[in-house]
């Protein structure tokens, strides 16, 4: 990391006067005295959710009752809310659907996408995945190659030349492209150029991209992909997810979590399963309204906003940080494992630490908010719509006050939550 | 039907006056001028929902933010929500969970019964159903035996006599207990005798029971099943639907949507899969908190109430509406295809009409909402805790007014919406 300026609490605040962002923070109700740096993991509140979501209690759910369905359009929420998300990651619209978890709708991709290959040739038989993937998307994979049997089986894979591992038995790979970990990125286009030339599908996780990243999924050749609607797009806790097909690989592609909103006419309640011709054959079952309406209104904190604008204050925010960490911070043992090279690091920095749990601890209890990681990760995201650069600034002076001082040795801070 | 009492609207208020369950109607915020017969399709907003979304909102995401999962227990509220179900249909807390949709959760619970039964013998490859199931359970069945493939196979049955179609081939029925189109009961407990001895397992819809007949599953012997959030529980538009499943099943049962809130050490984040060993396996990916705190206070709306008394009102109520429906409306051609006896009745009335659309829709123009089903029913629904005597009365009188003024034959009714 270079860090050839000096920096100073001033310096910070001027670049906020001219942050062509700045004003986007007012986008959301953030509390007073806190620092917030895991947007990555759980997205502020938008002022317009609020709005919204009164609305949509008292007056389409409370007033309108099922007429809602027609009358507040809330049967065409998950698709609107869908193109909304398009934009944001480079699809057309009609190309994304927002429902579910991203858990589930890794399955129905990973599964049409291994019936369409072994259908090809029963030889592929193999998903392929990183071992260090997140959890879910390992998980998942798993329990649908122990469904299809028949040969069907996760395959883990570890290092840096994922390219090399696209041998012939391989059905489908699940790749996230920024790591929930280190943050480090992969390159779409290269990667999907070479799974295309070795005949097999990427399924992208795009968790940690989706508002961080300026995605062009369709002009990067990836054409199934998934993400998560409660990080960088703002959807509140546990959001729904969202699917992306590209338009040409809709109308063929196998749906095998077939539920009655992905038919091609719902309200007829025929008996035998027809697939909607287009993106509505990736929704399953009936969407929480509340849950889509804050993402909704999550999505729409990215109104008027370039994707590029948005990287290029990541990446300033995230340099900052680290060379901070690095002049204020050297003498206290942290570690950061991120990818230097910009073109690989998302919108996160992770520092491995030994004392990672109590420090965090108590960061946090100083109004500095990131996040644990097993086993050993201090994590810090870096949300461009609403962090400042005098946030960067404080934070990292908490974390040499806390160091300095010693707070993370409290015994209150020792044994872990369930949640980190 | 037998009618010989003489009804008034006089005789009705004096039912409401003396109504156990009178109080309940308080607890929901409903609009003024709507009779609801629909809340088998959505229940009313509870009051309580209102003040506990709003502070979930503003306090839990807003000014907690990813403190909230542990602050405001978000991480336990899937189980506590599932415990609150489990007093309604007669299981144990720590037998239900409330998560994803009704379509994904049986999915989970079909998937891992046709994998335990085709272990213990591989000639039980069939899901048995009725054809007249809700479209969803039979797509999602579908959906599920194309992914198994090896002879794995959806079989629709038709008829009065579903244990004559215990076969040795099949591995797991599903069936929904009350028929969303006739409201028909399906006997629980003499089923699920019959499946024991014939040795498979019954998956149980209870979309349109829970909320709505005293279950017991446990007593009557039942050890699968999954249900909707949104009709009777009140939880909402697409609210969380729930998992049951009873405590001696849970450890071993194989989940196949294996997402990371299923595992038995989330957050240790670990590549491979080990199921909780309790009914936290069933939960799959991260839920929507504002959906689940919503749902949480429509199961609320049932507190100190007993599903007895809900049992018995519902019945006086649909008694009482097919009496008027006889009586003053005679004339018009209604067809009543539900049951007439109580033990085969679940909480609605269905009539079948040539006109069912344009009348229902003139209906819901004068203020009775209810609503229709393909092809040709008008469906009304009896939600007990806030629908009342003076509500029934007021409904066929109105109904004869459509009628005797041919309201339903004006041009703007006779064109279908997406949405019924």
């Amino acid at each position: 990391m270079k860090h050839t300026t000096d920096w100073s609490r001033e310096r910070c605040l001027d670049l906020d006067r001219t942050d062509p962002l700045a004003s986007a923070r007012s986008r959301f109700a953030l509390p007073a005295g806190i620092i917030y740096l895991d947007g990555n993991s759980l997205g502020a509140l938008p002022h317009g959710a609020v709005g919204a979501l009164s609305r949509t209690i008292l007056d389409e759910w409370g007033a309108g009752l099922i007429r809602s369905w027609n009358q507040a359009g809330w049967i065409d929420l998950a698709r609107k809310t869908g193109d909304g998300i398009a934009r944001l990651i480079g699809a057309k619209a009609g190309e994304v659907v927002a429902c579910d978890s991203t858990s589930i709708n890794l399955f129905k991709l990973v599964a049409g996408a291994l019936a369409q290959a072994r259908t090809r040739n029963p030889q592929r038989r193999v998903i392929l995945s990183e071992k260090g993937n997140f959890p879910t998307d390992l998980y998942m994979a798993e329990g649908l190659a122990k469904l299809v049997g028949d040969g069907a089986e996760l395959r883990w894979v570890e290092g840096d030349n994922l390219v090399a591992e696209f041998r012939p038995d391989v059905a489908v790979a699940l790749f996230t492209q920024v790591d929930y970990r280190s943050g480090r990125v992969l390159d779409m286009a290269r990667l999907n150029a070479a799974a295309s030339a070795a005949g097999h599908d990427i399924v992208w996780d795009l968790s940690h991209s989706a508002g961080a990243l300026p995605l062009e999924v369709g002009r990067d050749g990836a054409e199934l992909a998934v993400g998560c609607g409660y990080k960088y797009l703002n959807g509140g806790p546990g959001a729904p997810a969202f699917v992306y097909v590209a338009r040409a690989r809709q109308a063929g592609f196998p749906m095998m979590l077939s539920g009655w909103l992905g038919h091609a006419t719902p309200f007829e309640f025929i008996p035998a399963y027809q697939p909607a011709p287009d993106i509505a054959r990736f929704q399953c079952g009936t969407p929480s309204i509340l849950a889509l309406r804050a993402l909704q209104e999550g999505v729409a904190t990215f109104a008027d906003i370039a994707m590029k604008d948005v990287r290029a204050k990541s990446l300033e925010l995230s340099d900052l940080f680290w060379t901070l960490m690095e002049t204020q911070c050297r003498e206290y043992g942290f570690q950061c494992i991120s990818p230097e090279e910009h073109a690989k690091r998302g919108s996160q920095l992770s520092f491995a630490h030994e004392h990672a749990w109590p420090i965090m601890q108590a960061i946090i209890d100083r109004g500095v908010i990131g996040d644990f990681r097993a086993p050993n990760l201090l994590r810090f995201g870096f949300a461009p719509l609403y962090v400042r650069f005098i946030d960067v600034w404080d934070a990292v002076m908490t974390i040499r006050e806390v160091m300095s001082a010693g707070d993370w040795r409290a015994s209150k801070y020792q044994s872990r939550n369930a949640v980190t």
